[in-house]
Protein backbone atom coordinates (compact mmCIF):
# COMPACT_ATOMS: atom_id res chain seq x y z
CA UNK A 1 0.00 0.00 0.00
CA UNK A 2 1.33 3.01 -1.10
CA UNK A 3 0.31 6.80 -1.06
CA UNK A 4 -1.75 7.98 -4.03
CA UNK A 5 -3.00 11.08 -3.58
CA UNK A 6 -4.27 13.82 -0.92
CA UNK A 7 -7.77 15.05 -1.96
CA UNK A 8 -7.71 18.95 -0.48
CA UNK A 9 -11.41 20.81 -0.47
CA UNK A 10 -10.93 23.85 -2.21
CA UNK A 11 -13.18 27.24 -2.17
CA UNK A 12 -11.82 28.51 -5.06
CA UNK A 13 -9.72 26.21 -7.67
CA UNK A 14 -7.90 28.97 -9.31
CA UNK A 15 -6.29 30.53 -6.50
CA UNK A 16 -5.22 26.55 -4.95
CA UNK A 17 -3.66 26.00 -8.84
CA UNK A 18 -2.01 29.10 -8.37
CA UNK A 19 -0.48 28.53 -4.30
CA UNK A 20 0.67 24.54 -5.53
CA UNK A 21 2.06 25.95 -8.64
CA UNK A 22 3.28 29.32 -9.00
CA UNK A 23 4.03 29.98 -5.51
CA UNK A 24 5.04 26.09 -4.37
CA UNK A 25 6.43 25.70 -7.50
CA UNK A 26 4.76 22.15 -8.29
CA UNK A 27 3.36 20.57 -11.34
CA UNK A 28 -0.55 21.51 -11.76
CA UNK A 29 -2.47 19.92 -14.18
CA UNK A 30 -5.30 20.50 -16.40
CA UNK A 31 -8.48 21.23 -14.68
CA UNK A 32 -11.06 18.32 -15.12
CA UNK A 33 -14.43 18.30 -14.86
CA UNK A 34 -16.12 15.43 -13.24
CA UNK A 35 -20.03 15.97 -13.98
CA UNK A 36 -21.13 13.31 -12.12
CA UNK A 37 -19.36 13.71 -8.61
CA UNK A 38 -20.08 17.33 -8.88
CA UNK A 39 -16.22 18.47 -9.00
CA UNK A 40 -14.03 20.49 -10.63
CA UNK A 41 -10.32 18.93 -10.02
CA UNK A 42 -6.88 19.89 -10.47
CA UNK A 43 -4.03 17.27 -9.72
CA UNK A 44 -0.51 18.69 -8.41
CA UNK A 45 2.53 16.14 -8.86
CA UNK A 46 3.87 15.42 -5.54
CA UNK A 47 6.90 14.57 -6.50
CA UNK A 48 7.37 11.13 -4.64
CA UNK A 49 6.61 8.63 -6.42
CA UNK A 50 3.90 9.35 -8.48
CA UNK A 51 1.55 10.94 -5.59
CA UNK A 52 -0.42 13.99 -5.82
CA UNK A 53 -3.12 16.20 -4.72
CA UNK A 54 -6.35 16.29 -5.74
CA UNK A 55 -7.51 19.82 -5.40
CA UNK A 56 -11.47 18.71 -5.46
CA UNK A 57 -14.15 21.90 -5.97
CA UNK A 58 -17.42 21.59 -5.68
CA UNK A 59 -19.84 22.43 -8.13
CA UNK A 60 -23.25 21.61 -6.19
CA UNK A 61 -23.02 22.80 -2.22
CA UNK A 62 -25.26 19.28 -1.78
CA UNK A 63 -22.36 17.14 -3.16
CA UNK A 64 -19.78 15.33 -0.70
CA UNK A 65 -17.56 17.98 -0.83
CA UNK A 66 -19.55 20.44 -0.96
CA UNK A 67 -20.86 19.63 2.49
CA UNK A 68 -17.58 18.89 3.55
CA UNK A 69 -16.79 22.71 2.81
CA UNK A 70 -19.37 23.95 4.17
CA UNK A 71 -19.02 22.26 7.61
CA UNK A 72 -14.91 22.47 8.59
CA UNK A 73 -14.16 25.02 5.54
CA UNK A 74 -10.96 24.10 3.12
CA UNK A 75 -8.27 21.91 3.92
CA UNK A 76 -7.86 18.00 3.52
CA UNK A 77 -10.79 15.79 2.68
CA UNK A 78 -9.26 12.50 2.21
CA UNK A 79 -5.91 10.75 2.13
CA UNK A 80 -5.57 7.92 -0.58
CA UNK A 81 -3.90 4.81 -1.23
CA UNK A 82 -3.04 2.72 -4.08
CA UNK A 83 -3.06 -1.15 -3.69
CA UNK A 84 -2.88 -4.27 -6.13
CA UNK A 85 -6.17 -5.70 -5.79
CA UNK A 86 -8.59 -3.80 -3.94
CA UNK A 87 -11.39 -6.62 -3.47
CA UNK A 88 -8.89 -8.73 -1.64
CA UNK A 89 -8.00 -5.35 0.45
CA UNK A 90 -11.12 -4.56 1.39
CA UNK A 91 -11.87 -8.09 2.40
CA UNK A 92 -8.79 -8.51 4.94
CA UNK A 93 -9.80 -5.13 6.27
CA UNK A 94 -13.59 -6.24 6.41
CA UNK A 95 -12.17 -9.22 8.58
CA UNK A 96 -9.84 -7.27 10.75
CA UNK A 97 -13.37 -5.74 11.49
CA UNK A 98 -12.80 -1.97 10.05
CA UNK A 99 -15.94 -0.35 9.04
CA UNK A 100 -16.10 0.07 5.35
CA UNK A 101 -18.05 2.83 3.57
CA UNK A 102 -17.92 1.11 0.68
CA UNK A 103 -17.71 -3.06 0.71
CA UNK A 104 -17.32 -3.00 -3.09
CA UNK A 105 -15.68 -1.12 -5.06
CA UNK A 106 -16.85 0.92 -7.63
CA UNK A 107 -15.60 3.23 -10.48
CA UNK A 108 -13.55 6.05 -10.13
CA UNK A 109 -11.58 8.88 -11.59
CA UNK A 110 -8.91 7.63 -14.50
CA UNK A 111 -11.08 4.09 -15.02
CA UNK A 112 -9.86 3.23 -11.79
CA UNK A 113 -11.30 1.32 -9.06
CA UNK A 114 -11.96 2.78 -5.55
CA UNK A 115 -13.73 2.49 -2.12
CA UNK A 116 -13.64 4.72 1.02
CA UNK A 117 -13.07 3.32 4.58
CA UNK A 118 -14.77 5.17 7.63
CA UNK A 119 -13.24 7.74 9.11
CA UNK A 120 -14.60 6.16 12.55
CA UNK A 121 -12.53 2.93 11.48
CA UNK A 122 -9.48 5.22 10.54
CA UNK A 123 -8.49 7.73 13.16
CA UNK A 124 -10.59 10.50 11.59
CA UNK A 125 -8.79 10.73 8.36
CA UNK A 126 -11.24 9.69 5.47
CA UNK A 127 -9.23 7.13 3.69
CA UNK A 128 -9.95 6.16 0.21
CA UNK A 129 -8.50 2.88 -1.08
CA UNK A 130 -7.92 3.15 -5.26
CA UNK A 131 -6.76 0.17 -8.19
CA UNK A 132 -5.19 1.29 -11.06
CA UNK A 133 -6.43 -0.82 -13.80
CA UNK A 134 -4.12 0.78 -16.57
CA UNK B 1 9.60 20.97 -3.58
CA UNK B 2 8.24 17.53 -2.73
CA UNK B 3 6.25 16.17 -0.25
CA UNK B 4 8.10 15.30 3.43
CA UNK B 5 5.23 14.20 5.29
CA UNK B 6 1.46 14.20 6.26
CA UNK B 7 0.84 14.92 10.22
CA UNK B 8 -2.00 13.75 11.65
CA UNK B 9 -2.73 14.44 14.98
CA UNK B 10 -3.97 10.75 16.97
CA UNK B 11 -5.59 10.26 20.56
CA UNK B 12 -4.46 6.88 20.73
CA UNK B 13 -1.20 6.55 19.10
CA UNK B 14 -1.08 2.72 19.61
CA UNK B 15 -4.34 2.16 17.78
CA UNK B 16 -2.94 4.64 15.19
CA UNK B 17 0.13 2.27 14.80
CA UNK B 18 -1.97 -0.38 14.57
CA UNK B 19 -4.54 0.55 11.82
CA UNK B 20 -1.20 1.90 9.51
CA UNK B 21 1.01 -1.08 10.49
CA UNK B 22 -1.19 -4.15 10.81
CA UNK B 23 -4.11 -3.26 9.15
CA UNK B 24 -2.82 -0.96 6.38
CA UNK B 25 0.59 -3.03 5.78
CA UNK B 26 2.78 0.11 5.97
CA UNK B 27 6.13 -0.06 7.98
CA UNK B 28 5.38 2.19 10.91
CA UNK B 29 8.80 3.66 12.72
CA UNK B 30 8.84 3.05 16.72
CA UNK B 31 7.65 6.11 19.07
CA UNK B 32 9.97 8.93 19.66
CA UNK B 33 9.36 11.25 22.58
CA UNK B 34 10.00 14.72 21.61
CA UNK B 35 9.58 16.73 24.85
CA UNK B 36 9.94 20.18 24.06
CA UNK B 37 7.50 19.97 21.19
CA UNK B 38 5.07 18.11 24.55
CA UNK B 39 4.47 14.50 21.45
CA UNK B 40 4.97 11.40 21.57
CA UNK B 41 5.72 10.44 17.59
CA UNK B 42 6.19 7.53 15.00
CA UNK B 43 7.05 7.54 11.62
CA UNK B 44 4.72 5.58 9.06
CA UNK B 45 6.59 4.79 5.08
CA UNK B 46 4.11 5.80 2.49
CA UNK B 47 6.25 4.25 -0.24
CA UNK B 48 6.41 7.30 -2.10
CA UNK B 49 9.73 8.27 -2.34
CA UNK B 50 10.41 8.78 1.10
CA UNK B 51 7.73 11.15 2.49
CA UNK B 52 5.88 9.64 5.36
CA UNK B 53 2.87 9.92 7.96
CA UNK B 54 4.15 11.51 11.26
CA UNK B 55 1.69 10.39 13.96
CA UNK B 56 1.43 13.00 16.33
CA UNK B 57 0.22 12.13 20.16
CA UNK B 58 0.14 15.24 22.46
CA UNK B 59 1.29 14.74 26.12
CA UNK B 60 0.06 17.94 27.13
CA UNK B 61 -3.26 18.85 26.22
CA UNK B 62 -1.44 22.86 26.33
CA UNK B 63 0.19 22.07 22.97
CA UNK B 64 -0.18 22.85 19.51
CA UNK B 65 -1.16 19.63 18.61
CA UNK B 66 -3.34 19.07 21.95
CA UNK B 67 -4.85 21.75 21.48
CA UNK B 68 -5.97 21.17 17.66
CA UNK B 69 -7.35 17.99 19.05
CA UNK B 70 -9.77 19.20 21.47
CA UNK B 71 -11.12 21.63 18.83
CA UNK B 72 -10.84 19.75 15.60
CA UNK B 73 -10.73 16.06 17.09
CA UNK B 74 -8.25 13.59 15.32
CA UNK B 75 -7.25 14.04 11.51
CA UNK B 76 -4.83 15.79 9.42
CA UNK B 77 -3.15 18.39 11.03
CA UNK B 78 -0.63 19.65 8.27
CA UNK B 79 1.00 18.74 5.38
CA UNK B 80 5.46 18.92 4.56
CA UNK B 81 7.12 19.85 2.10
CA UNK B 82 11.00 19.32 1.62
CA UNK B 83 13.13 22.11 0.26
CA UNK B 84 16.86 22.58 -0.87
CA UNK B 85 17.25 26.00 0.81
CA UNK B 86 14.18 26.72 3.29
CA UNK B 87 15.62 30.25 3.62
CA UNK B 88 15.32 31.28 0.16
CA UNK B 89 12.22 29.68 0.00
CA UNK B 90 10.43 31.70 2.75
CA UNK B 91 11.76 35.07 0.96
CA UNK B 92 10.64 34.34 -2.12
CA UNK B 93 6.80 33.32 -0.56
CA UNK B 94 6.87 36.59 1.66
CA UNK B 95 8.14 38.68 -1.09
CA UNK B 96 5.02 37.22 -2.91
CA UNK B 97 2.52 37.90 0.08
CA UNK B 98 2.46 34.83 1.62
CA UNK B 99 1.62 35.04 5.02
CA UNK B 100 4.01 32.89 7.04
CA UNK B 101 3.84 31.77 10.97
CA UNK B 102 7.54 31.47 11.27
CA UNK B 103 9.77 34.38 9.08
CA UNK B 104 12.70 32.30 10.00
CA UNK B 105 13.42 28.73 9.85
CA UNK B 106 13.76 27.20 13.60
CA UNK B 107 15.14 23.45 14.55
CA UNK B 108 12.74 20.52 14.22
CA UNK B 109 13.28 17.03 14.27
CA UNK B 110 16.30 14.75 13.30
CA UNK B 111 18.88 18.09 13.19
CA UNK B 112 15.89 19.73 10.10
CA UNK B 113 15.49 23.04 9.74
CA UNK B 114 11.67 23.81 9.78
CA UNK B 115 9.10 26.58 9.27
CA UNK B 116 4.97 27.06 8.94
CA UNK B 117 3.21 29.14 6.80
CA UNK B 118 -0.57 30.35 7.60
CA UNK B 119 -3.18 28.43 6.85
CA UNK B 120 -4.96 31.42 5.38
CA UNK B 121 -2.22 31.66 2.43
CA UNK B 122 -2.91 28.41 1.98
CA UNK B 123 -6.23 27.40 1.33
CA UNK B 124 -6.47 26.02 5.31
CA UNK B 125 -4.00 23.88 5.16
CA UNK B 126 -1.07 24.25 7.79
CA UNK B 127 1.58 23.88 5.36
CA UNK B 128 5.34 23.28 6.76
CA UNK B 129 8.47 23.77 4.78
CA UNK B 130 11.64 21.49 5.50
CA UNK B 131 15.06 21.31 5.22
CA UNK B 132 16.94 18.12 5.80
CA UNK B 133 20.64 18.92 6.46
CA UNK B 134 22.19 16.04 6.38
Amino acid sequence: MKLDHIGIAVDDLEAARKLYGELLGMAVGPVEELAERKLRISFVDLGAGGAGIELLAPTDPDSPVGKFLASKGPGVQHLAYQVEDIAASLAALKAAGVKLVDEVARPGAHGCLVAFLHPKATGGVLTELVQHTH
